[in-house]
């Protein structure tokens, strides 16, 4: 198949490995510039913020000189973001904003949430209105994770999009030619302009100058952006383009991603593919079914998928049998009944094969030594001893039902957290207002 | 010359003729799919707006069924613009704004007028802050023009992008492919991303929902766009994509344009080319002065061409005659004489020959039946029979002298008005409210 010759690409918009294996974490490491958070790395920062670092995926890429300023005493403010694509968030989404948590309790310091409406309005093809209407929901949800209202600015850019922002998006603008951007992005001569004119959208908060309300006269701020690896273009360009404008390079702390389902090796979740990830709006039962179906299943990666395989499967072979029995019997008044029959019994053959190959890629995973359910405990437990427990007893049974009931709590508490998050709170966090104590 | 071999192009950054000819606007109304402005519907526009129009350039190009939405009882609103790229405006910006007043106060419609201020810093590389200072300069020559604060909104990009706006432009955006936008404004690869994401800025003024406090609820209000031909690339692309987004095409009333010096027939003035355009700074003296020298002259096209020819004769033939005296006399301490009195004699000789040059071109100019101050005084003279009598005379020093009456008194009176324009009617006009008497 094509998909399976093609190289490792890692883009905003596209996460596929390199002959359908796993993403070479190396050459992006290689490729992006950046270096592995080791554990002198978290030392330091331990040794910075006088508290034990609390940063769930252990294995993630770091690439900044922020540290260094922060030791000089200089401060510098978070900016992390959201594309809304999606009524609700999946537990890929939450990852990064309960670091980013973590991050701004550690370091005392303000954070600005870019919500990009806009973005999700041009690449998913949804109208204005309802991209707003997710990028509040999403809002909920963020706020949902316990963040500081006296210390975090959320905007959408459909509101925000505007004055010194503006300025910002065109002074990035002049310094990134169409050629930069297609080779970056990845653009063609089909792609809508409306997307050659986003990048400078996510670049902008970047700079403290965009924030008169929260920075003012403190241009020289730096920006530390905790996010998933895959927005790492964006802030490539942006980086390359700081020192031409004055400004500073923001610093990164970037996240490689995992999957539920067989994806999870070499793609990321993705909130349009229900199966590929554990919602924040799933269900006790949904999450049970989904880590024990889906966590390294044989399935296929989506609903669409299993149904297109099962209409294929059973029409096409329902017809074959169909014909066969109008040979061989001739009853032309049978038909409805032999077709029900038929149905019926390719149904049952159907689901017996699915157990089957579902059996055969469970044991392919517990052979090639991928267990993802331990690979989402390593995210989600905070008692290391247990962790090494399960990982040495390699028992796919304990580690899934472990699973399931840390995410069942995690899912419950942020549910709760978030039915308390009222319209008014999101104007709160979302309102262009000075932040006087935010360095506090 | 590669230039001459060049085809036709009118586009907002580049207007040059086929083989260094005249521009063919035949072949522009056909290429842009206009109509010329001829009597029938001059004496419709009369019709409907009860009183004669006045239509400073009689050869306007129309393209519009504005006129019939009036007739059944719809209004419209005027759209017109200004990239502020220089200090001053010259006499071929003040024509669309005076015809634009005509069409406000015959129609009786709203007006908004849009400071391309991001533009010109992106196009002529000047700094955001500079930008928008020469927008404020400008707005202030356009509120000389005699507008009415109560129908007119005047705006600047960097001010005013953001909120309804951007999310048209995010609208246009999204229905506008590279390669179209390509195809349309002739944009190659080396140009930066900030010009791709400006035609939609240019075309979001056309829409009535981008101004919420102007047209609340009234989206399917007409827009009537007079301006320049060389416009006409953002308002195809505008009336392109108007039915996808359910909107109304804008209507246009294009003029053609003209230049003080030889470039008149194959080009436009350029506020950056300071002899191809009589600016409303000019002093009497300049007046006269440019029309005198630059009115279908012989002269280089620009003061830096002059010097920079100047400098070339003046310098090289004083070097080899230098040497010459060198050679016959050997009185080295002569040196200095021999250098001013050669000098003196090449300025001399230069101004001759100059004068002798523009002699010819007016020679040749007079037999090729091209009177650029007849043109001229057919946008400025209000009265016909006097300009009929001109045309026919063709006697070049007399509608030399009328232009330079009507052009200095012209211009005088813009001074005065211009240096009545206080900071606050600029913030007055330029303040987002509603006009509650904007149709009256």
């Amino acid at each position: 198949m094509d998909v399976d010759k093609k190289e490792q690409v890692v883009n905003p918009w596209e996460v596929s490995a390199k002959d359908g294996g796993k993403i070479d974490y190396d050459k992006l490491i290689d490729q992006f510039g950046c270096q592995r958070l080791d554990d002198s790395l978290i030392d330091r920062v331990q040794r910075l913020t006088s508290r034990q670092p609390r940063l769930p995926p252990p294995r993630r890429i770091f690439r900044t000189q922020v540290l260094d300023a922060y030791e000089r005493g200089d401060k510098f403010y978070l900016y992390t973001g959201r594309g809304p694509s999606s009524e609700a968030l999946h537990l890929g989404h939450l990852i990064p904003f309960m670091f980013t948590k973590y991050l701004q309790e550690a370091f005392k310091v303000p954070l600005v949430i870019q919500l990009t409406d806009d973005e999700k309005c041009m690449w998913k093809n949804l109208s204005v209105e309802e991209s707003q209407r997710l990028a509040r929901e999403n809002a909920k949800d963020i706020i949902a994770c316990g963040f500081d209202v006296t210390k975090t600015f959320i905007f959408s850019d459909f509101d925000y999009v505007g004055g010194a922002f503006y300025k910002n998006m065109v002074k990035v603008a002049k310094c990134v030619t169409l050629n930069k951007a297609m080779g970056i992005f990845g653009f063609s001569g089909e792609d809508h302009i409306g997307k050659l004119s986003f990048p400078p959208v996510q670049a902008f908060p970047s700079f403290p100058s965009s924030f008169p309300h929260l920075f003012p006269g403190k241009d020289k701020l730096r920006c530390l952006i905790p996010c998933a690896i895959d927005q790492d273009p964006y802030f490539r360009m942006t980086r390359d383009v700081a020192p031409r404008l004055g400004y500073s390079k923001p610093a990164l702390i970037e996240s490689s991603f995992f999957l539920l389902c067989r994806q999870g090796e070499n793609g990321k979740m993705s909130a349009s593919d229900p199966n590929s990830a554990i919602y924040v709006t799933d269900t006790a039962k949904e999450i049970k079914n989904k880590i024990n179906r889906y966590a390294f299943s044989g399935g296929q990666d989506s609903i669409e998928k299993h149904r297109e395989m099962d209409f294929w499967h059973i029409s096409s072979l329902c017809w074959i049998l169909t014909w066969r029995c109008l040979i061989t019997t001739n009853h032309y008044p049978l038909w409805g009944f032999y077709l029900i029959a038929v149905e019926m019994t390719l149904k049952f053959f159907y689901t017996f094969l699915d157990t089957l190959k579902s059996f055969y890629n469970n044991l392919f995973f517990f052979f090639s030594q991928v267990d993802i359910p331990v690979k989402y405990l390593s995210f989600f437990l905070d008692d290391d001893t247990e962790l090494e427990h399960i990982k040495k007893e390699n028992a796919n049974g304990r580690s899934k039902k472990r699973l399931t009931e840390v995410l069942t709590e995690m899912v419950e508490r942020h549910r709760m957290a978030r039915a308390a998050v009222t319209d008014e709170m999101v104007d709160a966090f979302m309102a262009v207002r000075p932040l006087p104590s935010m360095f506090e």
